[in-house]
């Protein structure tokens, strides 16, 4: 089956195609200046840019683990992905607290989309 | 590739379909108030629900997600676990400990299943 | 679509195909004596074997959910991550701190691949 990765560093691939299903790395914000709202902008703008880069969008989204490393962060995050998500084709998702690599990262998203 | 969205709410579908595979949001019990193996029953129950809406079972499961907020408690949901999965056809999962959405939710499963 | 599970135990399988996509357990070090480098060593051994047993390798692993006890050891971990990943065919990955059911376990790891 044929697989497509992206934006290879040294030790990932920010994303990767298998037939027509589409993986992606976890997300952190470029900017870790920002609060959590401006982070999971930075995401989710980020996700949107390597769908399209893999032929796949927000609407075909499958299944999401989020992040994030204060629980309580969750209401301000859930703001700006509700603005972002397509809200006739919602993803299953979860969210639970963790710390994150980046000690100034307040979430983090992963994604398994399709084509 | 087809997809199909079941039980959306306002920020998420509580499963997806995508061709053979499906995809359940992580699921915590309805009554918060019941001890880990009572929540853990809630929890499987629904996960039955869901995968039989989506032409699936228990027994086409793939890949678990379990995350209990005190570690400890992977013991009391195991015993429910045990009862529950099919032992012929039983799925690969981790299970780690993570502080949920609710703070009286004391377990949450998502899972990816066959068809 | 055709399911195929490897080494169950009374819980879980370590691996499950279906179709052309593997999902494992989520796989801790046999030896948790060792420190985080050996017991990374260890589960990377093992993924190895599963894939193999399952017609797939670390050039096919399509999504990783890496979780380390202590999220400092995110550097050691991948310091062996780097020597064993196939570098023209890097997963996408997630790592994360999250404590683990065994209290002498430091890192865990649950893979995605494809064939």
């Amino acid at each position: 089956m044929s697989m497509t990765r992206h934006d290879q560093s040294a030790i990932l691939s920010q994303a990767v195609e298998h037939a027509d299903t589409v993986y992606l790395a976890g997300i952190v914000a470029k900017d870790l200046n920002k609060d959590v709202k401006g982070q999971t902008k930075e995401v989710l703008d980020e996700i949107d840019r390597l769908l399209a880069q893999c032929g796949s969008s927000k609407s075909k989204v499958l299944q999401c683990h989020i992040w994030v490393t204060d629980i309580r962060n969750r209401t301000p995050m859930n703001e700006v992905w509700t603005e972002w998500v397509d809200k006739k084709n919602l993803p299953a998702r979860a969210c639970v607290e963790a710390k994150l690599a980046d000690p100034k990262a307040l979430v983090e998203i992963m994604v398994i989309a399709g084509k």
